[in-house]
């Protein structure tokens, strides 16, 4: 009787990410999926390339979870230690595996590169481990059965390649179709992103919501501007259930929330805010424009990250220098009298653009980003945005934002967008303040 | 006699982030801020906000290292518990500091909101740990010292708020300056950025440069079509003598990798690319613009990381719809002949972009980002990127790129800085192929 994969370790290697020069966007991938199979991850541990805290690390990790998923070092350089980690886990010799030969080889024909030593050296895998196909590269995962020393008996290991391109299939193709996964254990997730509150008045409207020992689960996370409710539901009963939990809890937050909460889904919050501003407008006919000086085209990035946004927004101008400012159509009077970053500036870019770009709403932003650039009356952080709507009056307001550079420019960015999820929802006077907002 | 801080284990704790939902930054900044004092990281692992899973973590981190840095859970909600894991892990009862409190109460008085019992929470330490200060918010941190069953004594372990605009001011005010570096061992690293080889044929152009007994040891990453070498150099000597060998390592690179190797210094691969060309560009004079479709402002948003990118770069048009591409001067038989991706489009947003914008380099990118809008003859992940520049023929390119819609953009972007970095390089005739370029 083997255990059903309930719960799990994610473990990446390599010293690019240890060292901090590389994020694990990896094991992030992992929960996410692994979160939607109902398996909860209980731990992410990131290890250098060394052989001795590898074979450590992986031992006590499928000494936690039946279930052990890791990333990293199965290419063809020396530093690629995985392969040889596994072996000594579970007490195999390294064989060459002659199917995993073959794909290596064909996939370098059709690159039209040759097999050489170091290539043929993904192709090894402990005796009595599993190649996994990697459809997109050279490097083959692997699947192990170790000893866990933990009451449920083997954890199945699964190794990936790092390169998410190539990580990504092999989940989807390798992993899920080997997993054992409860039928009776039912977990229901759900993010709900809220805007225009603090933490700490988000916390004391949703009351009880919070406590720690509840279920549905809510969980709470502030970044850049939004905070974002995590609603996990437990049931041994059917998923309807589970999702009843969750609506239930959903209800709840709304009705003290109202319109501060706008939106329900994965991604981070200003995906999803992007997401919803995009919807509501595509629900009217409307469009949408940007002209942006200090985020350079963040906004613009941000907006088309979602798939389909064109359907609302049309596109805009990078208005970096001030040339580009008057050619635009900001007056150069305008820009001489009150500076670059100014109201004044910024309600010129966005009605200039409402009128050039030949759209419903158009967003403009210009500010101090820094680390340069800042002065007693207009310190880094100063940012100005304004939002001109047809037939609407400009909304125009300064902001004070903290952090770094690239703090500023995002949340310069989400203001913008929450400045235009307020008017969409009819928020035209009496118009929530926001965050980091200053008069 | 204690032990002095060689290396560290970071810990970071949070649902949100064990989840899947938030990406661990905050490890990333302290590796690489360890990593310049000369403090190297060994692990990071990441927990849920649960008591027990919490202390366990912290007992094992501080019995494989002399230094522990945690962040997350010292904020006011029921789920913030590192105050309680740090307790049970010292033995130590919860007290009240008064200077905390006073400077929680002084911070909130400043936000004009009031002090809650939930806020008087935060001031709360295990009774022989110390208090950090907060400049930013109102969370304290601690610093304990820990029994660490080592063979060096006591462990220093530090715990700082989770929001990074907090985290990073303590980390240099009230963590650095308690640590104890080693003055007798000194590491110097440098990280050397690489575009238009293969991984393969980089590692074997480096030949012994990347055997993993050497020193300085040099490691590569592949991310988003740039590799990265990381050569770090160790010794007991002085810093100089550390640097001369990360120096000489830098030049046996540079000699077998030619215009390849485009930068050295800290950040992504793409903010050194980035970095590289607008630096070239300003040493000239020379001004930058860019048009847009697929890309959507990603591009502008890339460059404008680099502050004062203004010195060469004015700004662009994001010409999402076609209408803009036409009003920016495209002609709409182009665009109904060939389609808005094409290498004919691409070349005139790029050739019309260089006009409009007034600029000595313009780069266009076009293409189908997906994940519909798809064909057979124009797949997801075709995009067609145009460099146009002051009496040069137009470079115009054809790409396949893999990976998902971020991957697909991300890829399209660094594709057309890296067209940038060698023209600014003189390669116009002969010019290196580009990976995922396709005829």
């Amino acid at each position: 009787m083997t255990h059903v994969h309930d719960r799990a370790v994610i473990v990446s290697t390599g010293d690019e990410v240890t060292v901090g020069q590389l994020l694990d966007t990896n094991g992030q991938y992992f929960a996410q999926r692994l979160m939607s199979l109902g398996v909860l991850p209980i731990e992410h541990a990131t290890v250098p390339d060394e052989l001795a805290v590898l074979v450590d690390t992986l031992k006590r990790s499928c000494a936690r979870a039946p279930l052990v998923i890791m990333s990293g070092g199965l290419g063809p350089t020396d530093g690629d230690l995985t392969r040889q980690a596994v072996a000594a886990l579970t007490g195999d010799t390294l064989v060459l595996d002659g199917a995993a030969r073959e794909e290596i080889a064909a996939m370098l024909a059709k690159r039209g590169r040759p097999m050489t030593e170091r290539q043929e050296r993904q192709a090894y895998r402990p005796r009595r481990a599993e190649c996994l196909s990697n459809a997109m590269g050279t490097a083959p995962g692997l699947h192990a059965r170790v000893e866990s020393g933990g009451g449920w008996g083997t954890t199945d290991l699964f190794c990936l390649p790092g390169p998410p391109g190539e990580l990504r299939p092999m989940f989807a193709g390798g992993v899920v179709p080997r997993l054992r996964l409860d039928p009776s254990r039912v977990i229901a997730t759900r993010l709900c992103h809220i805007v225009g509150v603090p933490e700490a008045e988000c916390v004391q409207r949703l009351g009880d919501l919070t406590r720690r020992d509840a279920n549905p689960l809510v969980g709470i996370t502030a970044s850049g501007g939004i905070l974002t409710l995590r609603i996990r539901a437990e049931t041994s009963g059917a998923r309807s259930d589970a999702e009843a939990m969750v609506d239930q809890a959903e209800a709840r937050a709304r009705e003290v929330l109202g319109d501060n909460l706008f939106g329900v889904g994965a991604g981070t919050g200003w995906e999803n805010l992007c997401r919803s501003v995009l919807g509501l407008m595509a629900e009217r006919s409307e469009t949408l424009g940007v002209v942006e000086s200090c985020t350079g085209g963040m906004l613009g990035e941000m907006l088309t990250t979602v798939p389909g946004a064109s359907e609302a927004f049309v596109g805009g101008m990078i208005t970096y220098a001030n040339a580009l400012k008057e050619s635009l159509g900001v007056r150069g009077e305008t820009l001489v009298r009150h500076g670059a970053v100014s109201a004044e500036v910024a309600g010129e870019m966005a009605t200039a653009g409402l009128e050039r770009l030949g759209v419903d709403h158009c967003l403009a932003i210009t500010g101090v980003a820094g680390p340069d650039g800042g002065s007693d009356s207009k310190p880094v952080g100063t940012v100005h945005v304004a939002l001109a709507s047809r037939g609407v009056a400009l909304d125009a307001r300064k902001f004070l934002f903290t952090g770094d550079r690239e703090d500023i420019r995002r949340r310069s960015a989400v203001s913008g967008l929450a400045m235009l999820h307020f008017r969409l929802r009819g928020h035209g006077s009496g118009r929530p303040r926001l965050i980091w907002e200053v008069s």
